[in-house]
């Protein structure tokens, strides 16, 4: 059979499972399939097919593990690493889970709610919201980000110090398995010690054990008060002496401790709610759902840091208007990086206590390689994870900026080594990462790795080459 | 070889690896590691050894594999499933972690402290309370459960509602895999999306992929308020509204949220806080590490409850040792049980919102097969944990008080299935609920759970017969 013959019998046998409309060729504008959300990566899929329930991927997968065919699950292109975008080899299927996107009945009293993998997951907090719940994924991504993706990838994001990342969220999954077969595990409980935990097997596999069609969430009583603070600090110490004193005197209230440097407010091109700049700056929410006094208790906490040296200044939001104003620092940061074209986005991870060497150190390995580049550090105090960005010279070439990129990425990942992190806090391997995480892992963790992934699929159906090497065939 | 030179013969090889005291040998008195808590559980072991440290652990793991011996990771007895008890067969080695009780440094900037695992669990809270920070894992067993036992059951208890089970409470694991090797794990990062999460697939595991030796574990400030309620309420549905008011009103500072019956409060001894009997009672603890005023906060919530009628009657602890009496109520409940000898205890779970029709549906249930049964129920509302127990007429011999009470659990656990629940919340499988549990579940899980285990210890090295059927030799 030639390829394009091999290519229109595939398209017709799945066609047959999910009808003309499931399907998308490459005549008719792969286009959004193709590249994710950076624009970084681009590839070109063999086609796509979009199952309309979790029989329909159930005979996708069983199809494509019968017949040798690299399928490889998608949800809202925004990854980063490259686990849901194609391939440029066109030999890759991409599995849709766009229009599986129902959302079910919310149970009140259980505090949970049953959705299918496609759902955009500004749409379930929207929803849950309606009804005076909140689910606490919060991501930079969420108008866009699908919750079958974000548990493939365990996403995490701006309120894990208060409610743990998506492994943590999740009550139960309905999984299809890489020959095709469907595992139930969507039940709706809290505590279940029945047999390994496959839930968490899962959650984080980056879509090399199996396609999560449905998911039962965790929810949370929606706060109904708010209070945000922009804090400056002379120094790194005292921003983890800060956050210990806040986990202690906020309580469990606290639900965002976010860190900033001079750089990244100047580069966010807006104003400085402090007005005298500061080297570090950390952004502070408080919330809560019941009628505790929560304005008074970050009050009282400014104060006593002011008076004891531990912060510079501070300023606390006075509306939600204002305290939307500090938030646009954060996210403008990364649209001002994303405005100067190619740089390197890291994500890295680190016991709290080491942020401030982190920082300080690889500050300087990068200000080796090249003064000229703009550092931007910005990200979760209480997870431990920085997003330690560099924007390369303007004066280098394309060519030169990979290469400089690459270098940093390199200098920046043997800091956290020495530091004993982890060079993916939230974001997974997929394809990016997936060298720079196999040459650092032991033996003993590398067998394990495979002889998990063949338990599982044998055959090497699902997401091939993703955080694995690609099996031979 | 005779089966006493064998002995002889692997006595002396472990004797190598740990000396002639870390071996205990049938002549010395195994009486401690022979049998359970409960005193239900009994068996034989071939020998007992009890390694110093992970080398010695990886060197008694390959031997055992090497030489196709059976070997049984064992805690502190409070498992309550035949997980780390010896068959009555003779045949296994016991590995106790008991030697290995080292707490490490604790940072206390990233709240976290590295354990052994052999570490007792109360030693472990008493260790950081006295630095100020909590461990927040309470368990009724806490004075003799090892923390390695906890990981390898993950263990849960009164305040999993606001802190998690261990699962979520572990940030590292040291592991020895079934082929003796070590795979260290020992990170003390919150995020670490670096592929596949080891650590939580080994959490629960109950001793069959792998033996754990130390632990990072995540820790709290330690709330410096505690306050504690005594509730009582006309119904069950009661029970549930007035937990997700609780949930909003309280914010996040709700530790406990624990349910007991009329039965339960006549059978503890203990008098009755609120004088005027009622069918349901609860008990609810708020705290906080910072300056919230969770007294007015409780009292608020009582005062609205009732007075919209959710509850009847309620008492606020006015010391901590009017609060101590309060749980001194639930803690006797359990001892009265154990006094009237052999007895029920299930442990199952379900929805929050199927509480109530569980409870009436398995009492009406239980009341049909004998009305002088007597049935105990109490739990975790916040988990839809209840641990369902009945003690069977007195007038039965102890023959008949087993088959009674193997036809009260069957009636049990059938109604646990038609509410989409679990037969075992936390307590796990071991080798007591492996039978209900296998035949609760589909082809594709059995598979799936044999997939992960064989890909793990195919010589079915560690904990043979719990969970799983023993692999034939």
């Amino acid at each position: 059979m030639t390829a394009a013959a091999r290519q229109e019998w595939i398209a017709a046998q799945l066609s047959d499972i999910v009808g003309n409309s499931g399907l998308v060729m490459a005549s008719e504008g792969l286009g959004r399939y193709c590249r994710d959300w950076s624009g970084d990566i681009v590839g070109i899929p063999l086609l796509v097919v979009r199952p309309r329930g979790v029989e329909q991927v159930s005979r996708i997968v069983a199809f494509c593990a019968a017949n040798e065919l690299k399928l490889v699950p998608q949800g809202g292109h925004t990854g980063l690493v490259g686990g849901g975008t194609p391939t440029d080899r066109g030999d890759e299927i991409i599995l849709s889970l766009e229009l599986m996107n129902e959302i079910g009945a919310l149970d009140e009293h259980n505090f949970s709610l049953e959705v299918q993998a496609g759902c955009i997951l500004e749409n379930v907090r929207a929803h849950v919201a309606d009804r005076g719940f909140v689910f606490p994924l919060a991501l930079g991504s969420q108008g866009s980000c699908q919750i079958g993706g974000a548990i493939a990838t365990n996403a995490g994001g701006l309120n894990v110090l208060r409610y743990g990342m998506m492994r943590e969220l999740v009550l139960g999954l309905e999984v299809v398995l890489p020959d095709g077969r469907i595992w139930n595990g969507l039940k709706a409980l809290r505590k279940d010690n029945t047999g390994y935990d496959f839930k968490q097997v899962i959650l984080g596999s980056e879509g090399t054990l199996g396609v999560v069609t449905a998911a039962t969430l965790k929810l949370f009583p929606q706060p109904t008060q708010i209070e945000t603070a922009f804090v400056s600090l002379h120094s790194l110490e005292a921003v983890i002496d800060l956050y210990g004193l806040a986990r202690r005197r906020l309580s469990d209230l606290l639900s965002a401790f976010e860190l900033l440097t001079q750089e990244g407010v100047e580069i966010s091109g807006q104003a400085n709610p402090l007005g005298e700049p500061a080297p570090i700056y950390v952004l502070i929410e408080v919330s809560a759902s019941g009628p505790v006094d929560v304005r008074s208790l970050l009050e009282s906490f400014l104060e006593e840091s002011m008076g004891s040296g531990l912060i510079a200044d501070a300023a606390l939001a006075t509306s939600t208007a204002q305290a939307a104003s500090f938030w646009k620092i954060r996210e403008e940061v990364i649209e001002a990086q994303l405005r100067r074209g190619r740089h390197l986005r890291t994500d890295v991870s680190m016991p709290i206590s080491a942020i401030p060497a982190f920082i300080r150190i690889a500050g300087d390995v990068i200000g080796k390689i090249s003064s000229d580049a703009i550092v931007l550090a910005y990200g979760h105090v209480g997870d431990g994870n920085l997003h330690f960005n560099v924007v390369p010279p303007a004066y280098l070439d394309e060519g030169a900026k990979v290469a400089f990129l690459h270098e940093c990425e390199e200098a920046i990942f043997a800091v956290v080594d020495e530091l004993d992190g982890s060079i993916s806090a939230e974001h997974g391997i997929g394809r990016l990462k997936r060298e720079a995480f196999l040459k650092r892992i032991s033996p003993v963790h590398a067998d394990l790795l495979q002889a998990l992934r063949t338990a599982f699929d044998p055959a090497g159906t699902l997401s091939p080459g993703r955080m694995l090497k690609e099996m031979p065939r």
